[in-house]
C-alpha cells in the first residue's frame, strides 16, 4: 500500500482520500463528482479538463491541451495522477449538469403522440390489471379450525373470491403469522396476475387492514446517458411524479461500448451494476418524496433499457454484445425481486424488464414500439430512436422489421470540438445574417455559450447549407469575406462566439471536421432506413407515419433535420414525437398486463436485420454523405427552395 | 456501555470478551462452548453447573446447588453474571458431546426397516428423476444466426431433445455467456423436473463441457436436538457420506417451546435461524469432505424437520405454534434457493422442505411416513416417533390419522435427576440381583457413569417393576433391606452408583419422582395411541405393524417398553425400527419426484387430531399412569409372567 492523499474538488468542495498514483477521474468518481469523459478515460477526447489550483499532480498532459492551458494549470483528469494533497477545480465545461433534465421541455413545433390513459385502455379492451389488491376478512382460527395461516388465506380466496391457481411467495409466508393477527385476520392481499392464460396468480404481499385504496407502480427508463423514473397511481392511472438524472455509469464511458469495456475489467460488472442501481434508487427516493406515497404501497417496478444497459443492470456479462456475431445473453428475462437487484423497494416488489430483440435493438425500443401503439396500428410506421446508436423499426400491426446503426456520438456532442449535451450554456438555436454572416445564437438557460448541443448542431449545419455558407459536401465557401470563417492549424472553421463572449475563455467554433462528423452520423441513419426499407421491399414513399423517440427526437427541428437529410422529407403532420418511448412503454406495462402479453407476441413478430451484413448498406451510406443526399430528388421541397435561392442570388 | 471482561472456558481453553453483567451461559454460547441447559436458561433444571476456577461471578446460586457445591465453586451458568475476568470449567456432566452421534449404532434385537434403493424404486414404478443433467453440443452463433444465448439453449432443447415448457432461472442467465464459450458451446444443462404434470421444467444450472457423470443431492433431517445429513449419488442412488451433529440451537433451550420463546425475543428468530444454518453448513462441509465430491455438482437439497424447526430454519415466526389454537404458518412451502437461506451450496441449488400437517405433526413425521412406505402399505400401521413430543400416525394406503402428544423430556433425560442424553457415560443397560438388590450397570463407551439415558431409564424401571422392587405405582418397596434404597430429603431413591464410582463425584440415584415422570411420559404416549385409535373406530388389536422412528426408537428395548406400558403388547416381529425416518424421507425425495408428488396427496389424506380437545384423552391418560396400565389384561404376556413370579415367591 502506498501513501494516501487528499483530493479536494471545487466548486463542490468534496474531499476524498485516495492512494498515490490514482487518477483524478477515478478520485472524482469516488467523491461523487461528475467530470465529462466522452472517450471513457483514454485521454483521447480531451473533455475532462480540470484545473489544478493547489498542489501538484503527475502526468495529465495531452496534445488536447495547449501550452497556455498547461501554464494555467489545466490537466486531463483521466491522465493526471495523484502524488500529494491537491485541490482541483472542475471548470463549467467539464461538468455534468443534471438540472436541465428536469426542466420543463420547451415544446417544439410538432405534436407529441397522445398517451393513452387507464380509461382509454379500458375502453379499447386493452386493460388487464397486472396487480390487484383484495381486502379480506378471514375467519379466525379456533379449536375446531386450526388451518395453517397460508392455507387459510388460499382456501378463503378460493371459496369466496373464486380465485384458483394461486401461488404464495416466500416473503408472504414470512409475513403471514404477524400480519394476520395485527387486525383480527382482516388483511389486504396483493395479487400479481399471470401474463399468460393458465399461468398462476402469485400472492406477492399481505398487509394488515384495508389498503386497497393505495396501489402504485414505478416505471424506469435506463438510458446510457440518463435514467428517468415515474411513479404511477395504479387506481387512477395518473403519473404522480417524474424524475430524471444522469446514469452514474457516465464516468465509466459515454457509450455502450466503453461501458462494456469497463465491465470487462476485474470487478467491473459488479461496479457498473452497483452504480446504475444507485442512480435508480436515488430516483425512486425522489419520486416517493415528491408524490408523498408510502413506499410499502408500491407494488411493482417495470424497467426498460437498451440491451447493454439491461444486462449491466441485471449483472449479466455484456462482453459478447460488442463482439461479432453480437449475441446478447437473453431476450426475455424472468421476473426477479427488486430487492435482489439491490433496489430499495418492499421485498415483495417484482422487477420486470423489457426484453431485447438483439444486441443493438433493446428493451428501450421494444418499450417504445409498445408504448407508442405502433404495434397495433394499421399505418406503415417508421419508428426511430436517435442517439449514439440509432434504432429503426418499420412496420405495423402485421409485421415489424428492425435494425440498429451506429451514428457515432455527434448528436450527443461527441466528436464535435465544442460539442456538449443539451445542458445550460449549450447553443440550441442559430441563425445567420446572409449579408454580414454574423450569427445569432440562443443557448439553453440564456447564458453565455459553453458549447453546441446536438439539436443546435443540426440547425447550424442546415442553416449554413441553405444560406450557401457551406456546400453540399459540408465545406465552407472559401471566398466569403468574414473574419468568422478562418483556418486554424489547416482546418477551416466558423467562429460562433469569440473567446470573451463565452463561459470557457476560448473561441467556440464549428469546424469542417465537426460538419463531416455530423454528415457521417446522419448518413448512417438515413442509409439505415433506406436499407431496411429495401430489405422489406418498400421505399420512402410508402411510409405513412414517422415516430421519433428519445430525448434528441423531442428537441430536433424537423424541417432542419430534413434539410441535412437526417430524416426523409415527409409532411410535418405525419411526424409524431413520442418523447421517452422507453419510459412510456414501461409505464404502459405497469398499467395493464395486456401490454406484457402483447410484448411476447411482438417479440415473435419482429425481424432483426444486421445492416453491417447487408451488402447494399454501404452503397446507401456513401450516397448519403452529402447535404442532403447525392440524389437531391429525394428531397423535392428542399430542391425547390434551393433553386429559388439560387435564382434570387443571380437575379 | 459497561466494562468488558475476559471469560476463559476450560477444558476447551476458549476465551471470549463479554460485557459486565452478561450471564456465563450466554458467554459460553458466544464462545462456541456448549453447556447443557435443559430448562432453556431459567435456572430450573440445574443442568448447567460450572466451576469457577479463577476470579469471581455474581449470583449463580440456586437450590439446585448444595452448600458443599457452592463452596467447591459450582455455579449455575444460566444465573451467574460476569463481574470481572474469570476462568470457568465446564464439568463433564454439563457438556454436550457430539461424538456419540456418529458412532456406529449397536443394533438392537429387532429388525430395521428395509430402505429402498434406486433399482427398487425403478422396478416398482416409483422412479421419476427430480434432477437430470443433459450434455448438449449447441451450434455456435455466426453472422446468420445470432440468437441470444438463452434462446439458443431453449430452442436446441426443444428441437433436439423434445423438451418443452422450459423455464430458465436467473442465475443461469448470468452464467450463460461465459459458460457457453468456455468449451465451444458444449455444455451440460441441469434440469429440475416439475412435481406436477403440466408444470414447467426449470433449467437451474449450466456447466461447461460434459458433467453428466456427476450429480449429487443432500438430504438433511433437522431435529430439535440433532441434525443429520446425507450426501447421495443421484446416478447410483448410493449414500456416499452421512454425518450428524447437535443442533446449535440447543443452547437456546432443549425443546421446541423454549426455542419458540427464544425466537420471540428481539432478534431471536434471526439468531436461531443463523445458528441452525451454521449447523447445517458445517454438516454439509463434512459430507463434501468425506465423499470427496465437487460441491458444484450438488444439484439439490431436501430438508425435513418438525414444524418449529422448519419455521425457524426458514425464518418464519413460530410464535403461534405454541399458542392456542396452535396454528402453523404454512403447510407446503414453495421451493427456495439454498443460498437464500444462507446455506453454502451452489447458487442454483433449490432447497426443498417437507410440509407440515399441523403445529405438532411436522415435516419430519411426514417424511417418515413417506420414507417408510407406510402410505403405500396395505397393513394397518402404527407409526410412532418418540421424543419430547411423541407423534403418532395410524393408517395405511387408504387413510391416515395423526396426533401429537407432549411426553415431556423424560425420554431424553429431562425431568430425571441424573437424566442425560445417550452420550458417553450414560447408563444404557441395567439389571439387578434379586437377592442382594445390587445393580449391574452398562454405560455407553464403557466408562464410569455420568447419568441415565432414556433407553436405560426404561430398562431400569421395567426391571425394578418385574423384580418387585417397585410396585405398579412406581413406588419402592419400603421393606427391602438394602442401603441402596433410601430416603433423601423425604424422597425415596435407589442408588445406582456410589459417588466414588462415578465421573461426577455424586451418588447417581433413581428417585420416585424420576419414575413418576417416566410413567407420565409413557402414559401420555400410550393414551395418545388409544385415543387416536378410538377416534378412528379401532382398537389396539387391529394394529398389524408398529413402525418406530427416531433416535430413541432405535435404541429402545422393545420388551421392556411393553413392560412399562409405553408400547402396546405386540409380537416383536411386527415391530420395525425405521431409524431416522425424517432423513430417510428426505433422501427418498432426493431420489425420485414420485415421493414429492405423493406427499401432496398424503397431505390431503392425513387427518390431524388435537388430543387436548378430545374428551376421552384424559381418561385414557389417567388409566395409563400405572405400570403397565390400570387394566393389566391389555398386557396378557406380562400378566402371565407377573403371576408366575408371584407364585414362585410364594412357593
Amino acid at each position: 500500500m502506498g501513501n494516501t492523499y487528499t483530493v479536494r474538488f471545487l466548486p463542490h468542495n468534496r474531499k476524498i482520500e485516495v492512494e498515490e498514483g490514482q487518477t483524478l477521474i477515478r478520485a472524482a468518481m469516488e467523491a461523487g463528482v461528475h467530470v465529462n469523459a466522452s472517450c471513457g478515460g483514454e485521454g483521447v477526447c480531451g473533455k475532462c479538463r480540470v484545473i489544478i489550483e493547489e498542489g501538484q499532480v503527475a502526468e495529465g498532459l495531452s496534445e488536447r491541451l495547449s501550452k497556455e492551458d498547461v501554464e494555467k494549470g489545466y490537466r486531463l483528469a483521466c491522465r493526471a495522477k495523484v502524488t500529494g494533497d491537491v485541490v482541483v477545480r472542475v471548470p463549467v465545461e467539464s461538468e455534468v449538469d443534471a438540472s436541465v433534465l428536469n426542466a420543463l421541455a420547451t415544446p417544439r413545433r410538432t405534436a407529441r403522440i397522445h398517451e393513452m390513459d387507464l380509461e382509454e385502455l379500458k375502453e379499447q379492451g386493452l386493460f388487464l390489471p397486472p396487480i390487484e389488491k383484495k381486502y379480506l376478512e378471514l375467519p379466525e382460527p379456533n379449536a375446531q379450525d386450526h388451518l395453517p395461516d397460508v392455507t387459510r388465506l388460499v382456501s378463503f380466496l378460493k371459496l369466496t373470491h373464486d380465485e384458483h391457481r394461486l401461488e404464495v411467495e416466500f416473503p408472504v409466508i414470512r409475513k403471514m403469522p404477524d400480519i394476520l393477527r395485527e387486525q383480527d385476520f382482516k388483511i389486504t392481499a396483493t395479487l400479481a396476475r399471470p401474463v399468460h392464460k393458465g399461468g398462476k396468480t402469485r400472492i406477492i404481499n399481505v398487509q394488515a387492514g384495508d389498503t386497497t385504496g393505495q396501489n402504485y407502480a414505478i416505471a424506469v427508463d435506463i438510458g446510457t446517458t440518463t435514467v428517468y423514473g415515474q411513479l404511477i397511481d395504479l387506481i387512477s392511472g395518473e403519473v404522480l411524479a417524474q424524475f430524471g438524472d444522469f446514469n452514474g455509469q457516465i464516468s465509466y464511458g459515454e457509450d455502450v461500448i466503453t461501458r462494456i469495456m469497463a465491465a470487462e475489467k476485474p470487478g467491473g460488472l459488479e461496479k457498473l451494476q452497483a452504480v446504475v442501481i444507485k442512480t435508480i434508487n436515488s430516483i425512486i427516493r425522489k419520486l416517493i418524496k415528491r408524490s408523498k406515497v408510502d413506499m410499502d404501497e408500491i407494488s411493482t417496478l417495470t424497467m426498460a433499457g437498451n440491451t447493454t444497459m439491461t444486462q449491466l443492470m441485471l449483472k449479466v456479462n455484456p462482453r459478447y454484445i460488442r463482439r461479432s456475431p453480437y449475441v446478447p445473453a437473453a431476450s426475455l428475462y424472468p421476473p426477479i425481486k427488486a430487492v435482489e437487484l439491490g433496489i430499495e423497494l418492499g421485498d415483495h416488489v417484482p422487477a420486470l424488464v423489457y426484453p431485447s430483440v438483439s444486441s443493438y435493438v433493446g428493451g428501450d425500443i421494444v418499450a417504445g414500439v409498445m408504448g407508442s401503439g405502433m404495434y397495433r396500428s394499421e399505418e406503415l410506421t417508421l419508428f426511430m430512436d436517435i442517439g449514439t446508436n440509432a434504432e429503426i423499426v418499420i412496420g405495423n400491426k402485421d409485421w415489424l422489421a428492425c435494425a440498429a446503426c451506429s451514428a457515432g456520438p455527434a448528436f450527443e456532442g461527441g466528436g464535435i470540438q465544442f460539442g456538449m449535451r443539451a445542458a445550460k450554456g449549450a447553443i440550441e438555436d442559430f441563425s445567420i445574417d446572409p449579408a454580414t454572416l454574423e450569427p445569432m445564437l440562443m443557448t439553453i438557460g440564456n447564458v453565455r455559450p459553453k458549447g453546441i448541443c446536438g439539436s443546435g448542431l443540426i440547425i447550424m449545419v442546415a442553416t449554413l447549407f441553405e444560406t450557401g455558407v457551406i456546400n453540399n459536401l459540408g465545406k465552407y465557401d472559401r471566398d466569403l469575406d468574414t473574419p468568422r470563417i478562418r483556418q486554424t492549424d489547416g482546418i477551416w472553421e466558423y467562429v460562433l462566439a469569440w473567446k470573451d463572449e463565452t463561459q470557457i475563455d476560448r473561441d467556440i467554433v464549428l469546424t469542417e471536421i465537426d460538419i463531416e462528423n455530423l454528415i457521417r452520423a446522419k448518413g448512417a441513419i438515413y442509409s439505415g432506413c433506406m436499407t431496411l426499407l429495401e430489405e422489406v421491399g418498400l421505399s420512402i414513399g410508402d411510409i405513412e407515419r414517422i415516430n421519433l423517440a428519445g430525448g434528441f427526437g423531442s428537441y430536433v427541428d424537423l424541417e432542419k433535420a430534413m434539410v441535412i437529410g437526417l430524416l426523409p422529407e415527409i409532411d410535418a403532420d405525419k411526424v409524431s414525437f413520442i418523447g421517452n418511448g422507453s419510459l412510456m412503454g414501461a409505464k404502459m406495462s405497469s398499467l395493464t398486463n395486456r401490454i406484457r402479453k402483447d410484448v411476447v407476441e411482438v417479440m415473435k413478430k419482429m425481424t432483426n436485420f444486421e445492416l453491417s451484413e447487408t451488402a447494399s448498406y454501404m452503397d446507401h451510406y456513401v450516397a448519403a454523405l452529402f447535404l442532403p443526399h447525392t440524389d437531391i430528388n429525394l428531397f423535392p421541397k428542399l430542391k425547390k427552395r434551393l433553386e429559388a435561392r439560387r435564382k434570387a442570388q443571380k437575379g
